[in-house]
């Protein structure tokens, strides 16, 4: 028990530290001086100032809603004089954080169910009945074969399919697009963050936006960086395409809101980021599928009850609008873990210059007398032992 | 050769350890300990059993499916004596990870492409014809205007459009929420979810939950919080804001689940926690465009075959569910990990007991001599060398 | 000032290094090679080799675009001969990340607001008006009670209701699933990935994939993995289940695409690779609201004007995109805190021996000795101090 004690005695009150050859030399002590300062300005400079390592970080969560703004005229022989208003190019009428406008169509109207030849293509052209496997379908056919051939138009024959009829032919994409007005159209995005670490919230409609400005303002990046009504053609100008271009087969535009904030700093100073980028970019060698485009139909039944539906293939512009950012905050602990790595860090700086003085040095003999001692295996040589 | 394995047998057989000062002092000794015991502490007590630092994280994946049910009944003048069901109030009918369900609703019936006044606002009251350019739009305009001065009503005036005739006119929204019975309708959530890491997989509908028990149960905080299905007014209560309050102009509200599991313990001990949070938060200081709204149309053909539609302006609560939540699982590397920056911190404190004994106590010279070995350049001093 | 300036030259040209006992013996050298040897082949060949700790890394920002293509016919006694499109099985029409594939259906037709009677279940079948309170509604009904007990056929009488009338009756899913034929439909995912911190941007239509190639071919995990056409029937079978089971009560699919690339090598190195998964699994134990599906109606107005609708309980399978995967790239940060790391971690190797030569072995009061300078307290033991 007593042993135990003065044991126990013995290791509290006991302290060891490692016992240090200080050399006085000025190449060797500049050299180590000058590393230990490379290390410490990476810690203070990049560590800290840079990456703020004394903060605890959380990435953003956020909630989006898209409006879309503008009406425009068209006037077709296949549609006649037509207003389109935001209930008619908008489709879904509403998306969680991404909103779709049509710009270019391709109408198919007064389809019913019954028979009709198929376009012409390579396996649905036919000379005869036997062409035309009754009931085979393939991947780009409108509907079933029933096994006839039929004239499709003066003298091309087709084999006929049970489909919604007549069958939509899309190989013509009108050029320039449909809705080209749809440049002039404006979408306001409104954006809530939220960092559930420290429970700070902000919106994009900022504190000092008042209803009058919002109400007339347009995004521009240089003179209006945070009106959150964006005019189409902009966005995508901005992401360096063209509009017009895209609006004829579509495409997928992202609204990036970047929200990179020091929340030790005032809540003034975290605003939103906006860049646009086209997120469908094609290879320019080849073109497989290029654009964006759906389609969907709308029922009706007409004066005899028939179901007749109009096919629509809608091509257009969707944009998805991403929220990304971190914030960071003065924490206890990611500062001292770094100011301990940094700490471990210097240990580099003498492992270095042990190297250099020890061996690279005229005088690393002597250095190395000095730094070691050495000390044989207790049977062969305690004799022998050196200490300097 | 000989040399070179002389060399190596040397290398080999060496082993270098740091000679160390071993001072015994109650109060340095003390204060070593003390300090060795507080990062001791920090790294078990902070790393390993509150950060759980020896275990591998993975972050969820998860999908969500979401059914609403409920009816209601309105009597209005515009609409007559109705049944609102889940067809006719969730739109889009399917989403992602999103409900939207309609309170509001300002519905325009049996609209045609035509011409008609505009709603008067600053732009477009008029006196003649000259104030209303033709072909002329702006950002809140129904329609194109067509360069007349036509009445609006009794005496107002205002420039006529091209638009889906007669326009629009949501300048009152109804209040109370006009399907304010919303409040009683239910939501079930589905939710799986993943950890691709570990390969666990859970649903939200846990296994000792009967189908019994499904059918009758009502989410509460308190009596049922594993039940998956809530009512709405409670989601909203539950998050601090009142239901009928939102109806009106709408909102979004996040149903949270959380899903943080430790997987060393029973599958059993994962459960989800349900909060719940308003995403939409307005500053109360201004009120620029609040609430949740968007517009859709219902087109279908008059008996003369002219093409016409039911705009509905849909106010309403989107819910969007939001998922996270990290599972760990015991694993050697990060434990290896945090054991070695651990013993790595334990050099502080030898550099923090170093400054004191070496720097601040009076006996410091007398430790200095002890610890530090001087050694002047070989040219000046060899002869200065001192070694205690 | 002089005294302050030769301080500060004493400081510079100074260059401390720990004085090390190197101990020559063959047990305890080979014992802390192999240490380090262990700790080295760890640094470099998990650090460096697996783990890639000399690159930075970044998370994929992807987009995705979806297109189902496929036709097959039907012929019920309710329905009659119908040839079922993209335009009508596709519900909604266009979504962000996600598509639903409709499989089976409950149609009830010609619905009108009215009264009839509610669907016999526990609390709706009823003997007198007495037990249907008027106004009640509950989660399960289709409609508000109107107080009146009303025949529902031949002998059971049920509580009348305003709904949508006549009520839907889901009690029994047509099985095998109505659209079964979806089995053969195709999918085609269109997936832009970018990597912000790299702008390095890549399609899963590979630069090599010809339009040919792409008009004819199926993804097959053998033969064709980096098409990105997919059959139906197919993704579900690769993730172990029955497409013919899932279909008739529906259920999620997730499309998983993995980009994991390494930036340092070419970009053709950086590819997709697909995989299947089912996200709703449910418990074989117990089977509480299985499957996927929703509720949409298709109005119109009938001959008189009324409003009518057709209500569609669709069934079917949501193919969710999944796109994750991570790229590094190397990067001079992360290379030199990982050594730095590294060498910290050689001190471990140090510590360890030390316990087994001062504590383990025979001889280890001769090493103690050897490493250990004891230093008593300057006023009790300036004379006891012993130096070896």
């Amino acid at each position: 028990m007593a042993g135990c004690c003065s044991v126990l005695g013995a290791f509290l009150f006991e302290y060891d530290t490692p016992r240090i050859v200080l050399i006085r030399s000025r190449k060797v002590g500049l050299m180590n001086r000058a590393v230990q300062l490379f290390i410490l300005a990476y810690v203070i400079g990049w560590v800290f100032v840079w990456e703020k390592g004394y903060q605890e970080v959380d990435s953003v969560v956020s909630s989006v809603t898209t409006k879309a703004k503008g009406v425009t005229v068209t006037n077709t022989s296949q549609l006649g004089f037509r207003i389109w208003d935001v209930a008619d190019y908008v489709i879904p009428a509403q998306e969680e954080s991404s909103l779709f406008i049509m710009t270019n169509i391709i109408v198919t109207m007064n389809q019913t169910q019954g028979f009709c030849p198929e376009l012409p293509d390579k396996t649905s052209v036919c000379k005869s009945d036997s062409d035309c496997p009754a009931g085979s379908t393939n991947t780009h056919s409108s509907g079933v074969a029933t096994g006839r051939c039929v004239p499709y138009n003066g003298t091309l024959k087709t084999c006929e399919v049970a489909a919604w009829c007549p069958v939509e032919d899309d190989s013509n994409v009108p050029k320039p697009a449909f809705l080209k007005a749809a440049e002039n159209f404006t979408l306001l995005v409104k954006n809530n963050i939220w960092y559930p670490k420290f429970n700070f919230t902000k919106r994009n409609i900022l504190p000092n936006i008042t209803t009058t400005y919002l109400k007339s303002c347009i995004y521009n990046a240089a003179t209006d960086p945070f009106c959150p009504i964006f005019r189409l053609g902009k966005i995508v100008e901005n992401s360096g395409h063209s509009f017009q271009d895209m609006a004829v087969e579509g495409g997928i535009m992202g609204i990036q809101i970047k929200w990179d904030c020091n929340l030790d700093r005032a809540a003034s100073f975290c605003l939103p980021r906006y860049s646009f980028r086209r997120l469908d970019t094609r290879d320019l060698d080849h073109n497989v599928s290029p654009g964006y485009n759906f389609r969907f139909a709308k029922y009706y039944n007409d004066l005899t009850g028939t179901e007749r539906r109009t096919l629509i293939k809608a091509y257009g512009i969707r944009f998805d609008i991403i929220v990304f950012g971190k914030a960071g905050k003065f924490d206890i602990i990611p500062t001292m873990i770094n100011i301990g790595s940094g700490l471990a860090l210097f240990g580099v700086a003498t492992v270095l210059c042990d190297v250099i003085v020890l061996y690279c040095m005229k005088k690393r003999y002597y250095y190395r007398e000095k730094k070691y001692k050495y000390v044989e295996e207790y049977e062969q040589g305690i004799n022998n032992e050196m200490d300097h």
